[in-house]
């Protein structure tokens, strides 16, 4: 294995930072790579909102699913999905008019931009020493976010990072387990698995974490995920942010 | 620049590979660096589809936007958004009339997870020098898609990746120019740019490109990629994804 698969392999998330700045030059490098991921048509269909204003932190660490040690990161970056600046330019360029709206085609397709690039800097963050940890629930609290960070109409805040030097502790801690590739990967087509290979599957992945079985497992992603309220506040506030996209250019 | 973020600089994609196959010990590599990527609770929200039989992989290079070298690729992989699993655990263990159906917060939860773990692929196979081209076009053809890769109502096929060694060609040609970081980050909130600012983008970045003007620069993605019929397609298959997932289940 070499040393960029081992960083890959060692990467955890890291939620407690060493009161520490992140260099100026080893910030830069960090967007920089996450710049240089692949991106459709070569389009860069994505922003990132480099979040200094401690103010506008500690509302993300309330407004993001209440976890204070956002407003404690040395570097939060907010990826957001962007067809706004093309968008702009086809206007600009062409007549109005003739122009089409974006749409839900557009929409997936800066999604998955912004996310390839999030990741490049996850990976040039670790390589550097810099722990990072991604932050899913900015896509919640539609009406907040969109007025926070000054979002128009073709963006979206897909996800947030936030870095900074692990403690000690944090370095110290050990990777949860991941699932067994023969439970992730299939060949040819989709496995739909039957009750027998579920439950094969969630008894091994509890003997990795460390749970009793397959069953407390799953209840206890039951109890903290599938039924906890941050979760009906992403679908209320991902299907504004998707209908958003497929809406008419409110500006013309 | 350390050795990880010199690859992640060097990174562009190949469509053009040798016919030497991957060795088995690299492709699971390769598979399981993507598994230890950050997922949303650690609950990896995906599964990947090692396409190996030829007759898929010509139908997809078809269906695909007809891109013929997918046919030729050594190792064709589908990353799909799968909450499927899970779901299916939560009813297996609980009573199936008071669990809920996912929904749109789901979908784009799993749908992030999916891209950061193709990203981890790519990144692991760049450093073993094998190449890599992100498919987009996986999401088009909803119901040829579906019913090719055998995909349950909570899934989506969010991108594909297609790889092999790059030929001599292939790694001769220098990677395409991104816009400079000046126009993709900004600080506490978006930017949203006036026309002399967006006209200065692209100008600067048809320089990159060796293009005579922005104005030549943005027309030229116009008509390759904003009006081109793939998008549609692609617009029309992604609403049926989306919509899919906010459906109740079609099962119970």
């Amino acid at each position: 294995m070499n040393n960029t698969i081992k960083e890959l392999f060692d990467r955890k998330s890291v939620r407690v930072y060493q009161d520490r700045p992140i260099e100026v030059d080893k910030k830069q490098l960090i967007l920089d790579a996450a710049i240089q991921a692949p991106t459709a048509g070569n389009m860069t269909l994505y922003s990132i909102i480099d979040v200094q204003d401690q103010v506008i932190k500690d509302k993300l660490a309330k407004t993001c699913d209440n976890q204070p040690f956002i407003a404690k990161a040395p570097l939060v970056l907010i990826f957001v999905a962007d067809y706004q600046k093309w968008y702009d330019a086809f206007k600009y360029y062409h007549s109005e008019d003739e122009v089409r709206s974006p749409s839900y085609g557009d929409f997936l397709l800066a999604y998955s931009d912004t996310l390839i690039a999030a990741q490049n800097a996850v990976v040039a963050a670790e390589s550097m020493g810099i722990g990072s940890c991604f932050i899913g629930d900015v896509i919640e609290q539609y009406e907040i976010h969109r007025e926070l960070l000054n979002l128009p109409q073709y963006t979206a805040p897909v996800g947030m990072l936030v870095m900074g030097y692990p403690t000690d502790q944090q370095l110290r801690r050990s990777k949860p387990a991941r699932f067994d590739s023969k439970y992730v990967v299939s060949v040819d087509q989709y496995e739909r698995f039957d009750n027998e290979k579920l439950v094969k599957m969630f008894d091994d992945r509890a003997k990795l974490a460390n749970r009793s079985s397959g069953r407390v497992f799953v209840d206890d992603i039951y109890n903290r995920k599938w039924t906890n309220p941050f979760i009906e506040e992403m679908t209320r506030s991902s299907k504004l942010w998707i209908e958003q996209w497929g809406k008419e250019d409110e500006e013309s």
